[in-house]
This record gives structure tokens, C-alpha cells and sequence, in this order.
């Protein structure tokens, strides 16, 4: 949050903060960690006019050089305005900046490939900051299974019922599945993109996304306009996962983007997690690489995973499950128990040789076992009580 | 093994041996681990006398107290030998004394429970020592769905192909899916009881067990006569996860004897091992849940198991995914790529723009992408080579 000229706080940034941003957004393409560095130093404002001139070092000019002459900042800022969205900057409030701190905090330590964005264009009717606060991202292959689109969609409906907000890519099979599960549930989901916002892709969930911005998010750090490719999905990923508190991989082959972004959760310190699966299934085989190479924690249900991202559910899925009656006895008594017979009684000579036990030990472990209910006198002797 | 009057070795203990250690196992319910320190003492046949007569430590006279006066050794030999079966002491060339040593060292350590046997009652062709040499137990619940048994009789024959032996304790379920799995590969199983090799338990299961008795075994601590208990199968637990390098769970529900194994094995210091399921399935609950604790590792194959037991097998189930042809491409280069068209051409220019690669980069990656047989020059520009 910014400050205004008598130092009280605003919520928005002044617009000269936002057209540089958006400038500097069109100029690089992500992530750009010398630019990204170079605005923290300058800021937005004059880093851009000094990248505009060409007078900045040469790392930034590399990564700024084939588009600094594009001025098209105005015009991207109507455009997104036109299709309903807005540029977050970091000097807004809704800026997310303690989950994304962890892109900075790993670029820092010398992480490639995972600078921090320099703006977000987001469309959707809530605030990216609070979505950001408690948020899950729940990814996984586009081939996805039934079995994997079950799976997501439940666990994302259960995620939402627990008030937090689901985050995924908007691919067909598990994002999908993932969105549409919180969509049911009446919760918030945030759908972070590796192309423009107005880009309508991918083409047959161009519904599920304006589904999406009712009541949620559609996010990306490209300029109206930018196509999709491959490398802006990976990059794209570091979003997903630097905007939650942790990764959960619900289907993923052995060469799956999912598990992509569950190495950068890992990069970032967040917390990843995979579903497990039947062990035929080849969409599954990524998610049990991840289990068995210890770089993904084992989740079957909602409270898995809140228990691995340490928030403790307020409601439990299952009672635990019920105790058998004789748990309580020591392994004399219990061993007593199982030398007596349902019908026939038994001497306690017979029990004693039968179990095992001392003939004295099962002289005083019979009444005792009688008292607690497991064992009734009989005219034959001693027998198990009926339950 | 033990030597003659002449210092030579001899591959089987003399008589009055197996039969103190017969009357030993008969007289004690295992384990008996004051017992075990007190043949280990002063040797079996003195031992067995001095119980008989009364004349042990209090310890010892508690575990034996109730039948010591049975003098069936003799009957116990005599019957075996009606069923085809044999005992085996820890004088004879045949016993398991290194998968035993377990045993003695958690003993040592304090863990209860997990006394070693005083001698083994076995049936069957193969040989006990060299069948626990390199042997894997395949455990799992007795409710088992169609999807575990499978899994279990697919895993336990690919295990048998790699010349491993399989231990299970005969149940109905995983366990006799198991045994099933290696009999159909010709392979070498154990059948470890938790009553005596007569008893007929399970009912169902009385020509599975001979059938393993054929090329495998069936073992049991238990003498004849001795009828099945459910105290007996906790025990027996001991001997599956005793005499195998790891332990397999297959499925097992929250509460399952299969969770009692891998906790046991686990003990032990041996491998404890499990097999993930669909997340909706009760049955696999339970192997979930030691995934998630890290008390068991995820396999999903045979090769895992024998990755995990730190085998490396001959011959890897799958090879290799295959690579995509751009794998290799550094990041600028896979951007450029990516920015190339498959039909029209496009101008350096236009992919600089299109890319964020600067034009300089851009002019030298396009020859070099060309070279690889990544693009190819056309009348309008550069466009993406067809693969």
C-alpha cells in the first residue's frame, strides 16, 4: 500500500505507478529477475523511463531490448478495462505480497526462473490479496482420468467448504475439474493463465472462466493479447504455486507440467502434496514418483491436506475408527480370552494349558474378565460372554 | 550347524536336541523371551530338563508353569512327521539365522514381543534358510477388494520372476493372493501360521496350502493340534516381518493385522513398504496413512520393492519416458521456438517481439534451431521445421 502526499495510507496506486508497471510488463517477457531488481532499486516509474532510453545495464536491456520501443501501456490498460479487468500493482492493496515473498526470498537465494511478477492483470469480482491468504492450488494432467477428475473436484469442493481458496491453471482434466468443484461449493477459485486474459484459451473453457470471474479470479502477468505457448505455461506455474500456501498433484503422468509446478512449490518452501492412485493407472505414476522420492506428501482427503499446510480442520471428515472391545486387556488376559469357547465352559486348567497362561495368572484373570464382561461362569466352568 | 563327536560339520541337529526344543515349544506360548535367554544360557537339552524339573529362573517358570508337564515331544515329532513336515532348530544348516538376528537385536534392545522362536515347525520342499535369503513379505487385509488382490497377485508374481520368495501368512484376501501370484509363476512361497500346520486354517485355504507346500513351505512355531487364535496371528506377525528383508502392505483398512506386520517389520529395522489405492477405497486407508506418516515406502511395482530393499533388478519393468524433442533446447532458444509458426514465415523482428528474446539472440538462435532441425527458413521468413 501506498502513501499519498500527507502520508495517509491509499488502497490504490496513483496511475503514473500503473502505466509504468503495465509498460514494464509488455517490455519483458517473464520472469525478467534483472528488470524485477532494477524496479525494486529505482521504482516502477523511473526504472521504466530509464528502460525506455536504453539507459539501464545490460542485463536489464536483455531482457527489455526487443520490445522497450512498444508503448503500449495506455492501450493495454483500456483493453483489460474493456474485458473487465484491472492491473494489481505492489503499491495496491490487493497486492498479494506475503505468499509472493517467497519468489523473491528464492531468487535471492540464487533460484532461477522464479522472479517475482511485475504486475498482475486479474479479472473477477474478488480480491486477489484475500484469495491469496489461505490458498490451495490443486493441479494435475490434462489427460486426466475419470478417476483424477473425481478426485479433484471433490477435494477442491471440500477445500472451499473449509473457506480456502483453490487455485489452478485452467486446463482441461484436472484444473478443470479442480475449478468446477469450487464453483459447486459456492467458494472462491482463482485461474492463473500463461497467455493474455482475453486470449480464450483454452478454447472450450472460455465459459468455465467468465464462470470463474463471477465470484473469483482469472490472473496473468501477460498483456492483453499474448498468445499461449508452452514456456509462458512453465512460467506460469511459479504464480500458481508462489500464490498458495502449498501444491496438491492430483494426476500426473512421468512427464507431466503438474509436476512442474509442484518442483517450484518445492523451490519456494511451499508445501507439496500429491494424491495417490491405483497403481495401474499410467496418470497416476507421476503422482507416486513424487510420494516415494519423498518430494510430495501423501493426501487423500481435505483434512490431509489442512493437516499438511499445519491448519487444523474444525470439522473431521471420519470419527476415528471404533475401538474393538478387547483392546483394553493385556496380552494375558486377552490371551485367557481367546482359550475360552462361546458354549462349552472351561476349567481353568484347561485355559491355563490352552493359552499358555500360569494356572495361578488365570485363576485371578477369570473373575477379573468376568467383572469387565468378557467371561461368564457356566456349569461346565468358565466361557466367553456372549457381547 | 553343528559338529559331530569328530569336529565335523553336520547338516542336522541330533535327536535329543530337536526333541528338547519340541518339548520347548510345546510348553511355552510364544514368545517366550525369558525362555529364549534361557536356552540361549545353557543350551536346549539341559534347558529342558531344568524346566521340567522346576528348576529355572522365576521368569522362565512363569512362561512355561501351565504345561510344563506335557510330555509331548515325542507325539509332536511323531504327528509332524504323519503331515509331512519336520522341526527346524537352530542347530540344523537349514535355519534362518541371519532374517532371525532381527529379532535378538530388537530383543536387546527391549522391544517386546519379538522374542526369536525356539525352533520352527515347516512343511514343505524347499529349504527355509535359502527361501528367507532374499524374501519379501506381501501382507494386506483379508476384506481385500478385486483391485488389491490383483495388485497383490501381479506384484508377488513379478516378484517371483526376480527369483525373490514370498512370505505370507495364508489368509483369505491379499495374503492368499499373494501365495496365489507365486504359484502361478512357478516361484517359491511361505505360508506362516498362526496355528498349527495341521489345524486346517483357513478352511478355504487347505489346497492352497498344500499346493505351496509342493515347491514352497508352510512354517509355524506352533505345535501340532495347536488350534488358530487371534492373540497367535498378532505373534505370528513377528515371523513374517522376521524372516524377510521388507514388508509389502497391499491394502489394509484403518484398522487392519497387516498395519500390526508393517509396525512389527518396521521394529525390526526391516523395510516396510506400501501400495497406494483409489483415495475412495476403505481398503486403502490404511497403507495411505503409513505412507503419510513415513512408516512405510510408496511401491508401485515390483521394481520398487526391489529398488526400495536396495536390489537393483536385471531387468526394469519399463524403460525410460521418452524425451520430447525440444528437451534439450536452453530457455531463449525454446522461446524462440515457440514463437516460430508452423505455415507463414516470420522476420527476426517479429520473433524478437513475439519472444522477448533480444534480436541479436534471435538472429544467432535461428540458424543454430535450423541446424538441429528446428526451423527452417521459407519465402515470408522463419517458420517452425515439421517434425
Amino acid at each position: 500500500m501506498s502513501t499519498d502526499e500527507n502520508g495517509m495510507a491509499r488502497d490504490h496506486a496513483p496511475d503514473d505507478v500503473r502505466l509504468a508497471r503495465a509498460y514494464l510488463l509488455r517490455v519483458a517477457e517473464p520472469p525478467a529477475p534483472a528488470l524485477a531488481a532494477f524496479v525494486g532499486a529505482h521504482g516502477p516509474v523511473e526504472a521504466a523511463a530509464l528502460v525506455r532510453r536504453g539507459q539501464a545495464p545490460d542485463s536489464v536491456l536483455q531482457e527489455t531490448s526487443a520490445r522497450r520501443e512498444l508503448g503500449l501501456a495506455e492501450r493495454d490498460l483500456d483493453e483489460a478495462e474493456r474485458h473487465g479487468a484491472r492491473l494489481v500493482v505492489p503499491e495496491d492493496a490487493e497486492w498479494p505480497a506475503w505468499p509472493l515473498l517467497a519468489l523473491d526470498i528464492a531468487t535471492g537465494r540464487g533460484v532461477d526462473g522464479v522472479a517475482a511478477p511485475i504486475a498482475l492483470w486479474v479479472r473477477g469480482g474478488a480480491r486477489l490479496d484475500e484469495a491469496a491468504t489461505e490458498a490451495i492450488a490443486v493441479v494435475g494432467a490434462r489427460a486426466a482420468t475419470p478417476y483424477g477428475e473425481h478426485t479433484a473436484a471433490e477435494l477442491a469442493y471440500a477445500l472451499a467448504g473449509g473457506e480456502l481458496a483453490v487455485f489452478s491453471g485452467a486446463a482441461y482434466g484436472i484444473d478443470g475439474a479442480a475449478h468446477r468443484g469450487v464453483l459447486a461449493a459456492g467458494g472462491v477459485t482463482a485461474a492463473v493463465l500463461g497467455c493474455g486474459l482475453d486470449a480464450g484459451y483454452p478454447a472450450g473453457h472460455v465459459g468455465l472462466l467468465n464462470r470463474i470471474a463471477e465470484h473469483g479470479l482469472v490472473v496473468s502477468e501477460y498483456p492483453p493479447g499474448t498468445p499461449p505457448a508452452r514456456h509462458r505455461f512453465l512460467v506460469r506455474n511459479r504464480l500458481i504455486a508462489g500464490l498458495t500456501a502449498g501444491t496438491v498433484v492430483v494426476e500426473a503422468g512421468a512427464r507431466s507440467g503438474a509436476r512442474n509446478t509442484a518442483a517450484t512449490a518445492g523451490t519456494l518452501g511451499k508445501v507439496v502434496m500429491a494424491v495417490p492412485g491405483p497403481v495401474g493407472s499410467a496418470q497416476s505414476v507421476g503422482c507416486h514418483q513424487l510420494i516415494r522420492d519423498a518430494a510430495a506428501t501423501l493426501v487423500a482427503s481435505a483434512d490431509d491436506v489442512l493437516d499438511t499446510v499445519g491448519r487444523l480442520s474444525a470439522a473431521r471428515a471420519a470419527p476415528p475408527p471404533a475401538r474393538r472391545r478387547t483392546d483394553g486387556l493385556g496380552p494375558q488376559a486377552l490371551r485367557v480370552h481367546e482359550a475360552l469357547e462361546g458354549r462349552g465352559g472351561r476349567s481353568p486348567e484347561e485355559v491355563a494349558t490352552e493359552s499358555g497362561v500360569p494356572l495361578a495368572r488365570v485363576r485371578a484373570l477369570l473373575p477379573a474378565l468376568e467383572l469387565d464382561g468378557f467371561a461368564e461362569r457356566c456349569e461346565t466352568g468358565w466361557r466367553r460372554a456372549r457381547s
